[in-house]
């Protein structure tokens, strides 16, 4: 292998051989090959993208550079589900002990938050005492226990992935579609998955907001996990505001068991239940969406999710008392409320300058050493579409000083317009399955 | 300057300040910002190419890296000549002493033969004791004296360009016009010149074999060029066949000894008098092209060119005496024959080949560490065009052993096509100013 006639054939256009990727990726990991060549390489990537059997020889070259959780001779079905990540996405908190109360195993590894977008793991930690640093072992042995274990990405997973991602990171090579869908991929099929949900975010607050390029990641994504083995479906989903009324850490934990009690908002519950159909049905749990939703709803009405989300808690070394008296969570030391500025129909809030702000408050990470305040955040007391009157309270902050609460309401002003009508994206658009994209709204 | 933020922008097709090529060119060579985000920055480059803006910056930044020859408040017109490199092409022999016996100065940086072309170093150096690694003060002082001084590029002539150069050599992004373009241009305003003749070799066994290519090439350099106030002019001569009948080091020291003497080939001496020419115009000795022609061929005629070679020889530790007699300097231990293979007009020698072959003879470098025997290579006794015989003698190989002769026949038959007809581009075909291009065949 010489390695800069693999990067002049990427940049002319041609594909590499599945085995060069194996090997460069080998050869990358045990430091043969420097980080100068391979981020000409991913460059050349972004420029030339990559054939499917480059796309699965990639990932399955990061996946093999690490470890994996094990499930052999265990029947239940194992699915998750990844969000490419938004702001007051807490759809992972409802639907890993819904799905566990079904039948289904989840073994969940998340993310934390960085830049504008929340992480599931900053969230959990806002229960006191919860572990999210599990050993892959005793992860297995939690979920064959309790169907679900909610943990972070070990160094033990995917390495070279990791390894990628923080050059790519440097080197202006994020934004490239077969580059993320390969990445999350590696981190995925390492969780030993029958079925796989995708929750790809669509619009300002998306990572990647124009809907092509959401479409395009969710094929991507699909076709590499079921070249795999894994069942995958994708639905894009609506990130052109705050998802449900909470954003912020402990707050969204708050809402979550809200929504496990049958009180959550309407469109996380709508997204929620979208997005846990497709899992129990990848799952052969049910056979078609009524009833699919008919389970679920059963999970929540029986009382069953709930109680599976506190034993999940106790069995990572939280507290679950904080789970039935969530108003027991930390708490932010001042709240105060943001005023319509003027009389009107709400017509936008943009996503991304919210977790921004939430990140100014401490309760986001500008840098991944960050440490996070679980407390901050923000309750959106109206949304798009709601016609609000001037001086009325429409959000409550949440933050650790007056002065930060100043600072986020000048934000909030700069998220917020009143006035003209809402025009939002569906919530749940397309579905993206392996036989093609379906469009739902 | 937050690195990964420029490589994004030239990524998405936006041109950097020229102050950021600067700056980045600054810390590159300091060690601030590390290969890996160069490497990808050239790749995007290779993709999105640069403004000439950045061009310019990027070139000047390069300069300013290192040191520069000095002629501040000499009158005499500093003009060089470059070529983009090709098999045989020994017109800077020639050129040189031409141009100096014609009053005009020639601070000649040049470089060493890598791949399948020839360098003017490894020419000059198969006369013994000619130094090429003069110190630039030296140079400087030769030129002033003689007119003429021929060395390399020491260690302080843009080191930047250096470290770039080593680093796109590793990273596929060598095949960059604008940064073959800069590159060449950083070193040759090195020489702080008042004029720059350029030539771009075309053809299968040019660097750039498409005729668009070197077009492309040929307006950059002269942009950057006439930018910086260096009057350029290209000329895009033929490398589709081998120019003049001798390639190997003292085999073409010879043809240029013979040339000066009034005896070179017809296709040699053409080429040589077309830059002649250009560079007798951009000194602004000669009024017109009719004018520089009779003025070049005088300093043939009068013996005077032959004579300043011997001077510039002499000036450099060499023999002058091995210039009067040629057939002095080394000789291979063994001259072979090799036969047509057929009756028929020959119809090409495909360089490319014939230079490997050159190389594989010892004669040239595979690395740049690699040491060369002056006294092994080819002269061509029919060239593309020649009716030739089935048994007739038509090329003469030198070579250090039988083995390595036999090797050296076997790529020539490979190279060496006999039957049809000779195809061949124009020798000089194309002339590029910052007026435009001119088509001159």
């Amino acid at each position: 292998m010489v390695v800069p006639r693999l990067i002049e054939r990427k940049r002319d256009g041609h594909a590499l051989e599945p085995a060069e990727w194996t090997e460069l990726i080998r050869s990358y990991t045990a430091g043969a090959v420097p980080d100068y060549q391979v981020s000409a390489l991913l460059m050349a990537v972004f420029f030339r993208g990559l054939e499917p059997s480059e796309l699965s020889a990639l990932t399955d070259a990061m996946l093999a550079s690490g470890e994996r959780l094990h499930f052999d001779g265990w029947a239940t079905p194992r699915v998750d589900k990844h969000s490419t990540g938004g702001v007051g996405d807490k759809t992972s908190l409802l639907l890993a002990p819904m799905l566990a109360a079904a039948g289904v195993a989840v073994p969940m590894m998340s993310g934390r938050g960085l830049g504008h977008t929340g992480g599931t793991l900053d969230k959990l930690e806002s229960i006191r005492g919860f572990r999210t640093d599990l050993p892959l072992r005793v992860a297995e042995e939690q979920v064959r226990r309790i169907n679900c274990a909610l943990i972070g990405q070990t160094p033990e997973i995917a390495p070279a992935d990791k390894r990628l991602y923080a050059l790519r990171d440097v080197t202006g090579t994020v934004e490239s579609i077969p580059l993320i869908a390969a990445s999350i991929m590696s981190k995925k099929l390492a969780e030993g998955l029958d079925g796989l949900v995708l929750d790809v975010k669509t619009g300002s607050g998306a990572f990647l907001p124009a809907t092509s390029d959401g479409l395009e990641l969710a094929r991507t994504m699909v076709k590499i996990g079921e070249s795999r083995g894994c069942r995958v479906v994708a639905l894009l989903t609506a990130m052109d505001r705050p998802l449900g009324r909470a954003a912020g850490n402990a707050l969204e934990v708050r809402e979550a068991v809200e929504g496990l009690r049958g009180h959550g908002p309407e469109d996380l519950m709508a997204v929620t239940f979208a997005l846990g159909i497709e899992m129990l049905i990848v799952a052969g749990i049910a056979p078609d969406p009524s009833t699919a939703r008919h389970l679920l709803r059963e999970t929540i009405m029986s009382g069953r999710a709930l109680e599976r989300l506190m034993q999940i808690v106790e069995a990572q070394g939280g507290d679950p008392s904080l789970v039935e008296h969530p108003e027991r969570l930390p708490a932010a030391a001042v709240r105060q409320a943001f005023e319509s500025p003027a009389d009107g129909v709400l017509a936008s809030i943009e996503p991304r300058t919210v977790g921004r702000a939430i990140v100014a408050l401490g309760g986001g990470r500008a840098t991944i050493d960050d440490t996070v305040d679980p407390s901050v955040g923000f309750v959106f007391l109206a949304t798009p579409g709601d016609t609000v009157a001037k001086g009325q309270p429409i959000v409550e902050i949440h933050a650790r000083s007056a002065d930060d609460a100043a600072a986020a309401a000048r934000a909030l002003s700069g998220a917020i317009s009143i006035g003209g009508r809402a025009d939002l994206l569906p919530l749940v658009s397309h579905r993206i399955t392996v036989n093609g994209v379906e469009r739902l709204a």
